[in-house]
């Protein structure tokens, strides 16, 4: 793991931009992990800035005793010299006042305004990826926000129109819903060739450009226990699941199943392939969770730029405690990082080895 | 872990009766794992006799060069003396002829023969649990069997008309489903009160009973992500799951839910249970599979008796290989001895300790 807090570590990757790093929810935690992440710099792979209020940042290091000098900047490179020595702060048009456990839908526009400014200093070039803190979506819907959610508004400003596909990814294992945040009964029903031929076809580009994956190998879970067992306990894999395997296949891609889902996430059969397509929101949460709670990153594919997300979500009821763990946030600033260096630098650090072991 | 095999071994758990082991399929890899679990005896903590030809198992030791001498027994209790020089075989009243890999329904007498036996010997107390090798349903019901599966046999010979329960079990976590064999979208469908109160009662009752927990903690999955989101994701939550956990906690139980179910087999959400009550075939096999694939036992609770069986099946169509591993088998015959203890002895020893970590 490159640190970039030692003498050369400017340098490791000064051949790679700085992450942007959106302020989130201020009534949240996402200010305090934020300054925990620059003070865990010796994890960290990258140098990276956040594009918050920097009179904010200051008070709630005060607040928490937390010794983190606040550099001011005016671009994402000075993030690049200066990082050593404090967290890079890119400021954003507002004040933001005190609100810790307060949400208030009058900073929606600031909260929006650090997307906007993250987003476009990605699509410019100027940072390598996109770092989010969590968002509080009730807060931004009483401002006027019209997009379902954060991921949505991304992919608006970047002007694209096919549906983004969530990730998570640890150490053990990727996995990929193709339905995410509905009912189950009406993921069920939703469940369609098409969407599983679009988000397993962004998975397999994805593995390729940012993971470093030449030739991916994807499962495709089956949706019913023992994958419908030929018909007798559901027809969704004979209908629907097998004939997007099949046509997937016949696009080139190296995917197999319909596969039974509990022993899809076993230690030996996660050996045989590098991300699993899984049906709906649980099917892929359930075995992440399970395995590395901690080291899950949530990853958004197909945007135009990488964006990772820490697994939590803006944990307002204890923003107030100063006892949030910044550990997510830097695994996904660390997963941004090792994603960057694939893209632009061309290393490859493929998850699943050709002999079939995971890399540590 | 108490060994059997060494001298003082039988003396060890004397005071507690063998576990009777059916056949299970005989074209499938049940004889094979019997005798394999024999040679691991180092690893058996209570002796245990299989139900089978006894000629059969000398057969297949032979072929695949397996030194297990074959004590022909009459009455479980011999097997306390002789297990330590051989596998203890009660006969069934049929030779079975070679039929590795090819199922025979004329066969299908000799292994409910089996099953029966076992079963007259646990309700007699004459051994203290049962351990099942697994059978090929399809065989069985050519032959005319009329239930739908192994367990809804056990219920009617055992004379109990509320349906068991099923369990999985490994040493991080236990899971019991209230839907099993059914396809996702009949087990949204079928979900009711009625069985989340009933399967939560028999699993609360097994675990003070033959786990030796006194005072067990439930946790019960929600169905939709996010346990519904308090409707936004599904109204399950509101309408059936959050009433039966009110209606539990009436009744005295220490239950909580319904919980979000991607983040509850995590480890730290793990260490606040005893066991989960999940919606879903997957929700529970998922988890358990994903940490402990070849530890994980299935139990039946709500028996008269203790029932544990390997998680496999008869995988028949690797049968001739001679290379099944034990493993699964001598879980359950492990997990059958510690339920039997507590049930028996009066033993207790809980997974989750007071103070919420699991032991060993």
């Amino acid at each position: 793991m490159t640190n970039i807090a030692t003498e050369n570590d400017t340098e490791h990757h000064a051949h790679l931009k700085p992450i942007a790093l959106t302020m989130g929810e201020p009534a949240g935690i996402g200010g305090e992990v934020t300054l925990k992440a620059w003070l865990q710099r010796d994890h960290c792979k990258q140098c990276f800035f956040a594009i918050d209020d920097p009179d904010r940042l200051g008070r709630l290091a005060k607040k928490f005793s937390l010794n983190v000098p606040i550099h001011l900047i005016q671009n994402p490179l000075d993030a690049l010299s200066c990082f050593a020595t404090g967290l890079p702060v890119l400021p954003i048009n507002k004040a933001i006042r005190e609100t810790l456990g307060k949400p208030d839908s009058s900073l929606a526009s600031a909260v929006i305004d650090s997307i906007e400014m993250a987003v476009s200093f990605v699509m410019s070039g100027e940072a390598s990826a996109l770092t989010t803190n969590p968002v509080q979506k009730e807060s931004l819907y009483q401002a006027g926000f019209k997009h379902p959610g954060h991921t949505e508004f991304l992919a608006e400003l970047a002007n694209i129109t096919t549906p983004p596909v969530m990730m998570l990814a640890c150490s053990q294992l990727r996995v990929v819903p193709i339905t995410v945040h509905q009912s189950l009964k009406s993921a069920v029903q939703a469940l369609n060739q098409h969407d599983i031929i679009e988000k397993t076809q962004i998975t397999y580009t994805a593995l390729q450009k940012d993971f470093g994956i030449p030739t991916p190998r994807l499962a495709i879970a089956g949706l019913n226990p023992h994958a419908g067992e030929n018909g007798a306990l559901g027809d969704e894999e004979t209908n629907i699941i097998t004939p997007a395997v099949k046509k997937l296949q016949s696009l080139g891609l190296d995917v197999y199943g319909p596969l039974p889902p509990d022993t899809l996430f076993s230690e030996r059969a996660r050996q045989h392939y590098d991300a699993a397509i899984c049906m709906y929101h649980d099917q892929a949460l359930i075995p992440i969770k399970a395995l590395d709670f901690d080291g899950a990153v949530n990853i958004t594919l197909g945007l135009p730029f990488i964006r990772t997300s820490p697994d939590h979500g803006t944990a307002i009821d204890i923003a107030e405690r100063g006892q949030a763990f910044p550990n997510s946030l830097i695994a996904a600033l660390n997963m941004a990082t090792d994603m960057a260096l694939n893209r632009f630098q061309g290393q490859h650090k493929p998850l699943r080895t050709q002999h079939g072991q995971f890399s540590a």
